[in-house]
């Protein structure tokens, strides 16, 4: 059993980690206050960067992802919320029913949001047909949703999980000196947290048939950077992401500077509960003590 | 217009509230910042009441709420999510569609999780078939759900909001002076945001057809009581609710006490976007111009 999975299992064991459906976690007890402090730490070292905060809403338009060609890069990841037909005869069938739950899962009106994929969709989506007079910084936490077929790992890969995110809207060497700025931001929340880090060339998995291209020309430009921590047995997981976007998201939302011209944008993502796996790896008392023995 | 429409229409104008879709609101600026401090208020209160706070998961299977016969008591508010199915042939289809959108709406699979409209349920189906030995009290916030059809009103009513509880679980006069004792912390929080609070008798809205007998029971036995806050032009809002469940939980998901009795349950439930909204309207500026000119 690789040493994390010893840590998850010890933790379901004292109930501070369970997981109603696969993808799906709650937190308590010590666990929990560690994410909480994890959480609230970045978001002092993120503030530190602006003070322009944002509360994002729990989903979004579909066609705001269509807007920035998701469809075609991630359409594997997709998540939606449907809620219940108002037809009282159909709910009154699913109410009256010996088996509800089944009932009412064929009764779902057709979706028109999506569950968020990750924070920063919504800051391109709410900035849409505005001038960005001066570089604008923008930061928000909330929580997102990739369903990744049967990887899902707790803490690990999450079909929900927590992403906290920094946004750049300005022009182009903006957005990197912003980039870099985030880069060293996360290399030194991890030295606080006593947590090895490793910077990594990446590319997003874009789905095969479509977005093949797209992941070439991101590692041929060097658009993407992962931030990987250790999760114990050799292995890392990626827990920050630096992610130049050139014009797309400017040109895609009309996002344009003051001279007219679509903006460049820059995002800073951490996936929050794979900070609390490395963190919780780093910790683990029963490796500390096998190190000593 | 009223004055919590004017208000509303402000923060539009001044870029601090967004709608992207009806019901599910984005906040920045010194009003996001306004709810941000409302939330840590409350939680430094509900703190008090207890150290033993959960992060509940994200969603809820749906035989979680079989289990607590929401079916037959809410059916009309139930939001699911759906993924995408994972046939690569169908992802490629929307993937490479002229209107992606409306193409993945057709192709969601069917739910198997709801999307949490209450945060106590999650914590009924963690303690499921637990023996509960002395009375415990659990805090949690999260984000719930529950679609309202065409009454959605930014901060009044979301589809989507903020939702902090203190849950109690034990004996019958336990959760009597629980639910006693959250009423005190509820109007001492009002007081301390400077809020007018009325206490009133309350009853759910169940689903007429099948949950009517239910509300009636509710009113006789006095199980449920709502703090309401002023929000302008004479209405007001429940922000809070006080709700005894006798052995409903206890019963529904073989939680017991000590000698082996369905345990009693109480919750205490906060919706915090109720909260700013009426601390937006008692420190509206205009009105308070309106009335010294």
């Amino acid at each position: 059993m690789r040493q994390r999975e010893r840590i998850i299992s010890a933790l379901k064991g004292r109930g501070e980690l369970w997981e109603p459906a696969p993808g799906l976690v709650g937190l308590s007890g010590a666990t929990r206050a560690r994410l909480a402090e994890i959480n609230a730490t970045l978001a002092v070292r993120c503030r530190a960067e602006t003070q322009d905060e944002w509360s994002v809403p729990a989903a979004l338009p579909l066609g705001v992802l269509e807007r920035a060609d998701y469809f075609a890069s991630f359409p594997q990841w997709l998540t939606m919320a449907t809620h219940l037909t108002d037809d009282t005869r159909k709910l009154e069938r699913i109410a009256n029913s010996a088996c509800p739950s089944h009932e009412a899962a064929a009764w779902g009106v057709t979706p028109t949001v999506a569950l968020p994929p990750a924070v920063c969709y919504h800051i391109y989506a709410a900035l849409a047909g505005t001038v960005v007079g001066a570089r604008r910084i923008v930061t928000a936490q909330g929580g997102c949703w990739r369903h990744e077929g049967d990887r899902f790992e707790p803490l690990e890969r999450g079909w929900a999980f927590t992403m906290r995110e920094i946004v750049c809207i300005g022009t182009e060497s903006e957005c990197v000196d912003f980039r870099d700025r985030g880069i060293a931001v996360a290399q030194s929340f991890a030295a606080g947290l006593h947590l090895d880090s490793e910077l990594e060339a990446a590319e997003d998995p874009f789905f095969a048939p479509t977005g093949r291209g797209r992941a070439l020309l991101q590692r041929l430009k060097g658009l993407k950077q992962e931030l990987r921590l250790p999760i114990g047995d050799g292995d890392t997981v990626a827990a920050a992401s630096f992610n130049l976007h050139e014009r797309f998201f400017g040109e895609a939302f009309d996002i344009r500077l003051a001279d007219g011209s679509p903006a460049y944008t820059a995002c800073v993502a951490f996936g929050l509960e794979r900070w609390l796996l490395a963190s919780l790896v780093a910790s683990d008392a029963p490796v500390l003590e096998e190190v000593l023995r």
